[in-house]
C-alpha cells in the first residue's frame, strides 16, 4: 500500500471536493486527511489529500487534468524525506538545530550539501557527515559569486534551499531558477525591523517582544509570502545583544517549523500570501 | 440563498468525503469550507461542512441518512445566533466579557438569562437589559436547589448553557439533561490543580504559568472533554492573589474562545476528547 | 503606618542606591520592594521603592534633593487609585473591559468621565455610572474640537488620560500639557502596520501572528515609548474581520496591562525607551 | 577591574538593602545592578547584586557576614563560564542543544563531560570533543549503578549537574551530594502529568497544550523547585507521537532557559519554590 499527498491548486468553482475525492474514491484510494481552502480574493482553490492505495500516479493525475479546471496544477507526490540544500554565512544556530534534528529524525529531511560564504561553519557540518562547499565571495562581482553558488546548488537537485541566516541578498536568476523553493528566516517579525540589524532596530524602538518569520525568497527583500512567525516577551533590561541571543532561539524554532510545513507539503502560496494546512 | 452548516459524526468509512460533498453537488449546494477528522482510536468519521444555495432540509437530512454509515449523526444547522443561560456566582470578569462581547458582536450568542445562587452579578446583568434569576442555595438541599435552576434553565429551551464562574457541583440529572452542551471554565490548566484554590496551589507549588480551561460539563469534576485551554507567565513576585488577577484575564479570555468554537458549531466530541475545526 | 512609593530618575552615579536606600533606614522606613535599572545609553538611574512607615513626605523629599544628585526627580507618591479620563469614538470593547475591571477592582482607578467624539458609547458608559461627554469634531477645526477636548479633561485634573480607541490624531497641545502621561493602544505590533486600517494591512501582508501596542503618546504619531505588547496566533483562514475582532482581544488585554502598570507606578521613560518594573 | 556578583540569602530585617549597599559603597564597589526579593512566608530576604571594582574577596565576605544577620548566606561569585556534567540516557535533542549553544556561546558553561546509561549518544557527544562515559545499568542494583554515576561526576567537580533527558530516578545519595545544584527537565507542564508517558498522558486526556517544566531535584520525584515553564498549542490532530515531537522543541527550549538562569546565579531556593532575577 502506497502513501501519496495530492495537492490541488486550481480556480475555484462549484463541486470541486465532490469531483476531485470522487476521483479517489473510484481509483479506490482511501482519503486519510483531507484540507481544503478558498482564497476568495483570487478565487482559487487549494486542496491537500492525502491517500492510500494502489496507485498508477500517471494514469491518475491524466485523469485529473481531464475532469478538473485548467489553469490548476494537479501533483501526486510522495510523503518521503525532501532534499534540501544549506546556505549558511557565519552564524551556527539554525543549521545546528536543522542539523540535529535531521540526525534524529524530527524533520524528515536529507540535507544534500551546506554552502557557506564563509568557512565558519565548515566543521559544524562535516561533524555530521555532510559536505560542505565554501564559496567566498571575496574577488567575485555578486553574480559571479552566485553563480557559482547556484551551480553547486544545481549539482545536488534538491526540493528545497534553505537560507539558514545566509546573509547575502540573492539575485533574480538564483530565485527564479526555485521559484516558492528557497526559504528564509529573517530575524524579525516581519514587517517590522526590515533590513539590516533588526534586533538594534528593536531596541531602539524599546519593543517589548521580539520575533522571527520564515518566508518564501522573493524578489522583493523580506516581502515573501510568510510560512510562520513567532515572538518571545522582552524587557527593558535586554541589550541588542540580549535580544539578539534570545532571538536566536525563535529563529531556529520559527526556521524549522516552516521546514516542516513546507517538507510535508503543507504550504501553498496565493498571491503573496501562504495557505499553511497544519 | 441559504447558509447552512452540515455537521457528520458517523463510523469511519472509506469514500465518505466523496459521497458526502457528492450529495450536496447533487443538491446544488456550494461546498463554502470543509473541514474533516478521522479519530482512529475511535474509528470515527467527523466533517463540518459550510453550505450555501436553496435546500430542503428534512429531504437532504433524509437523504444523508439514507446513503451514509448507520449509527452516524448528520444534522444541518444554520450558522445563526445560539442561544445561551449563563450560570454565576459572585465573580463578574467571565460574565461581564460574555455581556460585553455579545453587545457589540464579537460573540454570536443571545444572552436568554443569567441566574445566580447569590445576587452580586444582578445589577451588573440588568445593565444589559437581560434577566438575572436569584436561585438561592441557603435553606435548600443540592438536589431541590437544582431542581429550581434546572427549571429556570428548561424555561429559557437554551442551545448551550455557561457556567461563568458558577462554583457548585452540578448534580447528574442537570448534567444529562444537556450532554455537551454545558461548557465550564476551570481555573486552572486541567489537569493540573484540580479541585478547590486553584491559585492557591500553584502558587504553593511554585509554578512559573498559570492557565485556564474551558471544558465540557460531564459527571466527573473537571474531567470532561477540554475544548480550549491557553496559559500566562508569572513569576515569583506573583502572591495567590495576583496569580487570581491575573488569572483572570486568561479565564475569560479561554472562555469566550471556547463558546465561540461551540457556537459556530466548531467543536465535536470524541470519547473524552474534542475535535475543534477552527 | 502609611504606604508610599518613592519614584527616583536621575543621572547615575556610583553609590545611588545604598544613599537612597541608607536615607530610607535613617527615617525608619521599611523598604518592602526595591527595583532599579540603570539605562548605560543616557547614563540614568532609576528605582521604584515601596516603603512602609511613619513618614513626613515633604521633609523626605527636601533631603532626597540635598544628597542625590542634581538634575533628578524624587517623587513620592501614595499607592492609592489613580484618576483617569477615557477618550473614546465608537469601539467599546477597550473601554468595556476598563470599565469592567475597575468595577470589580482588578483596575485600581476612578474612571472620572468617558469623552467621545461620537455617542456611540454614551449607553454604555452611563450603565457604570460614569459621566460620559460627546463633543463632536463635526462644524468644528480639529483645533476647535480640541481646545472643547482639553477643556473637559482639565476639569478632571486627571493622572492619566487614555486614549480607548480613540481614532483622531491629537494636537501637540494636548500632547505637550500632559507630558507621558497619555496612554495610546494602537492596534498592530508597532513598529509594524503604522497608520490607518492596520488588521487590512496584516491581512494583504499576510502575517501568521496580529499583535497590539500600548504606548505614551508623543507628537510622532505611533513613535511613543512603548509600555506593553502581545501578539496572537492567526493563520490563512483569518479575513481581516476576522483579524479584527481576534485583535480586539489583544488590544483590550495590552492596554489593560499598560494601565496597571503605570496607574501602580512601575513605569519610567529614558529617551524613546520604556522602564518597566513588574 | 573585577566583576563580582554578591548573592544574599539571610533572614529579613529592617534596612537589609541599606546594609549592603552600604558596604558595598565603602569598599569603593560599583553596583551594575541590583535585584532584591522578600518571601514573606518564610521571612526570608534574597539579593542579588553585580558588583564592579577592585575586591578582596576574603575581606569582604568576613565584613557581610560580621554586620548582617546570622543564620544567612553572603557568597560572592564570579560570573564567569560554570562547570556542567550532563547525565543522558537516549534521547538527543536537550543534549545537542546544549552542545550547540556552549559551543557558539549562548551558553556560558564548560561541558565537562557527558554520562549516559546507553553509549546512543556517545557518537553525538563526541562530536564536539566533549568526554563520553558510558555507565550501563544491566547487571548493576540501582545503587551500584549510581556509586559508579556519583564516582565520576566527583571526578568532575562541576558546578551542576543537568539531567538532559536522564531517565533513571536519582537515588537520595546523589540528590544530598549536589543539593539544589542538580537540574532536570520533565516533559509536561507540572504538576501535570506527573510520572510516565506523559505525552502519552496527554494525548489521552485531550489536553490543547502541552508543556515542559525545569526544576531543582529533589527527593520528591517530579516535586521540586521549578526554575522555568513554557507551553505549546496543539489541537485534536496531534497524536502522541507528534506532541512528543513538539514536545521536544520546548523542552529544549526550557532546559536552556533555566540553565542559562542558574549558571547566571540568578536563581535561589526558598521553601519549595524559586526566585529568579531576571
Amino acid at each position: 500500500m502506497q502513501h501519496k499527498i495530492l495537492l490541488t491548486d486550481c480556480p475555484d468553482e462549484k463541486g470541486l471536493i465532490a469531483r476531485i475525492t470522487g476521483l479517489c474514491s473510484q481509483h479506490h484510494l482511501n482519503i486519510i486527511k483531507n484540507n481544503e481552502f478558498v482564497d476568495d480574493s483570487h478565487n482559487r482553490f487549494f486542496m491537500r489529500t492525502e491517500l492510500a492505495g494502489e496507485l498508477d500516479d500517471d494514469a491518475f493525475e491524466s485523469e485529473l487534468k481531464a475532469h478538473l479546471p485548467a489553469g490548476g496544477q494537479y501533483r501526486l507526490v510522495d510523503n518521503g524525506r525532501k532534499r534540501i540544500v544549506i546556505l549558511v554565512t557565519k552564524e551556527a544556530h539554525c543549521l545546528g538545530d536543522i542539523l540535529m534534528k535531521a540526525s534524529y529524525g524530527d524533520l524528515n529531511v536529507e540535507i544534500a550539501a551546506v554552502i557557506g560564504n564563509y568557512d565558519t561553519l565548515q566543521n559544524l557540518t562535516e561533524k555530521f557527515s555532510i559536505p560542505f562547499h565554501l564559496i567566498s565571495h571575496e574577488g567575485l562581482s555578486r553574480s559571479e559569486h552566485e553563480k557559482f553558488i547556484q551551480e553547486q546548488i544545481a549539482h545536488y537537485q534538491p526540493d528545497y534551499v534553505v537560507l539558514a541566516k545566509y546573509m547575502r541578498i540573492l539575485t533574480p536568476e538564483l530565485v527564479a531558477a526555485y521559484p516558492h523553493r528557497i526559504i528564509n528566516i529573517h530575524h524579525s517579525f516581519l514587517p517590522a525591523f526590515i533590513g539590516a540589524r533588526p534586533y538594534q532596530q528593536a531596541f531602539d524602538r524599546g519593543v517589548k517582544m521580539i520575533g522571527a518569520t520564515a518566508h518564501f525568497v522573493t524578489n522583493n527583500l523580506d516581502e515573501g509570502p510568510i510560512i510562520e512567525q513567532d515572538v518571545i516577551h522582552t524587557d527593558h533590561t535586554y541589550s541588542a545583544e540580549r535580544m539578539a541571543s534570545a532571538g536566536r532561539d525563535v529563529e531556529k524554532y520559527v526556521l524549522s517549523r516552516a521546514l516542516r510545513f513546507v517538507t510535508e507539503e503543507r504550504v501553498f502560496v496565493t498571491g503573496n500570501r501562504t495557505v499553511v494546512f497544519r
